[in-house]
């Protein structure tokens, strides 16, 4: 038996992220959280001498990333500041279509390294080369819901029908199970770039293993007017009317939506995945997130892919999430602190599979330990205000996945930092080369 | 003389932040750059042996925070999530009341140590106990323009008139010196809290010893409301038709404009002190930088104080204003990543009253450096994008305020840093318990 003991100056407890122990303790055993509470009770348990000191720490539940394309790391920068199809034809396509499946290899090596010291234990992605990304999240030790696009022309398999033969192969067998970090969903790219005859096709293969389908839905105006116009519908109808909402729908962005997509949404239990930096810098909008939250939909957040965001970190994305409600719905009581922590927490954790209560008793050991070494976090008049509004990502000190430290004291502990941005800096030089012409 | 020489990785060069030298040297005589290159012809010209060695980091003119109230680190996390009224009259005003000028001194040498963590060079203030800030930015050898609060009921003077006196009295003899890191400024609050008598007051004092007026303007709807309900006009109208506009107006917000505001701002030269984050949150609105930059207006950018922001770093300001002004206009190219850094630095310096053209010959030698350290910050195919939509404050690693290292290695140069923190955090518990109940 694994045990470790820490240690904390301060403990975000209970499955509202509002409870908090000052001095506390949490013992671990294996992959789960056996103790929690002040620290001597906590302490008088341990057996072992494991022992992790974070009296200068704040240990909150783990970050998940619920949305992302992570090979993507690869093309950071190449493109802002220019229009959708611009940045498409001319900088995002020919990028990939040179990228190998060995190159997305190594850009998930990298997304996993920046996941990591963001404190982010797990993210869902979806994206072409779904094996490379498995084998790269296996070597982190880090949580993925990988879900194999179904999208033509891709650069791993060509077309639809191709690309269909591969990923359903991939996913024939392949039941998600909880105990594993790292599973597979499917991801059909979305209603206006997927033909009904593959929708179907999904729906069959998802209700067979009991597949999460990942899919963006609703992201932009013109996108759901070019629905309006071709199927009578907004895409969430759509997708509803064809069945797909039958099976588990993580849906990525849900910006443009109306009443009558809410209410499929809270009846068909769909998962939003809110990106709030992506939906601005892309100009999409802000979805309305509060009234989601008012009507009872589950919402987690991601950060969506390195070309649009341009990064993978968590805090600052809550951060935004919780300001721009604000605005949006013009009442500061909207997506409080709290609450915006369990979005990007304990919301992600079950957009992944995964059960978790936070950082309490039988809950996986999932833990993300913040240092308080930077001025921004004194003082400390509100703990959780704190985490969302003055800390950063980089105050991450410690991430533990499953019961396993995978940074500890910043440094990596299942990876090899160097070489991986060696060689992603000459994949991404390699390609950049290929393409001959890149935004400056 | 006192001679530097950096050598790094990248420096972001030239009054546009647009040009790049890639493995570049600095050399910095006293106060001001004296050569700025590639590194070995600038290396050519070194005598003595002073060299920093950043050769994995990125060399960018200093950011400056526009517009904070500095001291207000005390209240950091105190209330979010409040309606404006509540917010001010059971938090903010009731601790405020109890806040002394030795309070205030330590309040700014936390924000002091936050903003140099953050890289930020200079910071421009409003606020009562000016005499404490003045002595705590000395101390902490950072730029500063204070400019004390003209405002009814202070803390510090009490009735408007009592507060007239005190910093008339302290104005009287204080004519900027450029020569100087640190001066005063005055602070008339806005045009709905301070009557008509005493903005002429402020005008005269103004024109007398040349000073830059910092007010907040049009920062809500319902104050522009009011504005025109009693005065027929906005306060942006109200103060150029008493005159102030002759004078150099640093006008926080400006979020809720007109045609009409916009003539103005542009005819008297009136500098906007922008401040996203805060905006949102407190439910402002989004100003409309985008338009005051076609326009030519004069745009830097501040966090506000860290009672509503809830913190002082530049880095992810200047991101989120880039996000939000695409949004806003749903144009993605308003706003490019120069261009935000150019708001953060070089314009941020004009408005602290510093001429400055960013890292060339013969400015000012105020230089952030940031560390490349992180896995966000590569692979590096757009380095200033890199700088505005992946990188944190909490990457500097170093910050020279005119000619001096006042942050070395992460390690603060000027101010006791344990010291501050724990003198900060007794003072809020002391004046939370004073008032008795806090949202915690």
């Amino acid at each position: 038996m694994n045990e470790l003991f820490i240690e904390a100056k301060y403990i975000i407890s209970g499955s509202k992220c509002n409870r908090i122990i000052k001095n506390g303790g949490i013992l671990i055993e294996n992959d789960e959280i056996v103790a929690i509470g002040k620290v001597e009770p906590v302490k008088s348990l341990v057996s072992g001498h494991d022992k992790l000191d974070r009296t200068n720490h704040i240990v909150i539940p783990s970050l998940v990333n619920s949305h992302t394309h992570i090979p993507e790391t690869l093309l950071r920068g190449i493109c802002d500041d220019e229009k959708l199809m611009t940045w498409l034809n001319d900088y995002i396509w020919p990028f990939e279509r040179r990228m190998t499946s060995e190159d997305a290899y190594y850009g998930t090596l990298l997304g996993c390294l920046e996941l990591i010291e963001s404190g982010v234990s797990g993210f869902i992605d979806q994206y072409f080369y779904a094996e490379s990304i498995k084998k790269a999240a296996k070597e982190a030790k880090i949580r993925a819901l990988i879900c194999p696009s179904v999208f033509d022309n891709t650069p791993e398999s060509g077309s639809l029908e191709n690309t269909w033969k591969h990923v359903s192969s991939l996913l024939n067998n392949s039941i998600p199970d909880t105990n594993q970090l790292v599973n597979y969903g499917i991801g059909p790219h979305a209603p206006y770039t997927v033909p009904e005859e593959y929708l179907y096709k999904v729906k069959e293969l998802a209700a067979k293993n009991s597949l999460s389908i990942h899919i963006h839905l609703n992201e932009t105006k013109s996108e759901v007017e070019q629905s309006l116009k071709d199927f009578g519908m907004s895409p969430i109808e759509y997708i509803h009317k064809l069945g797909l909402t039958e099976e588990k729908i993580l849906a990525a962005h849900c910006v443009n939506t109306q009443n009558k997509d809410w209410k499929i949404m809270k009846e068909s239990n769909i998962t939003v995945l809110h990106n709030p930096q992506s939906n601005l810098k892309m100009t999409s909008g802000i979805a309305p997130i509060y009234k989601y939250l008012e009507l009872g939909i589950n919402v987690a957040v991601g950060t969506d892919g390195n070309a649009s965001n341009n990064d993978l970190g968590m805090i600052e994305e809550l951060s935004t999430a919780a300001m721009l409600q604000k605005h949006l719905s013009q009442n500061p009581k909207v997506l409080d602190n709290s609450q915006a922590l369990r979005l990007g927490t304990i919301n992600g954790m079950k957009a992944l599979g995964v059960q978790s209560q936070g950082i309490t008793e039988k809950s996986k050991a999932d833990l993300t330990i913040l240092s308080l070494e930077k001025s921004h976090s004194w003082p400390q008049n509100n703990i959780v205000s704190n985490i969302i509004y003055s800390s950063s990502s980089s105050d991450v000190s410690d991430l533990i996945i499953n019961g396993k430290l995978v940074y500890f004291n910043k440094e990596h502990q299942t990876l090899n930092k160097e070489k991986i941005i060696e060689k992603c800096s000459t994949i991404s030089e390699r390609i950049i080369t290929e393409m001959g012409k890149i935004k400056k």
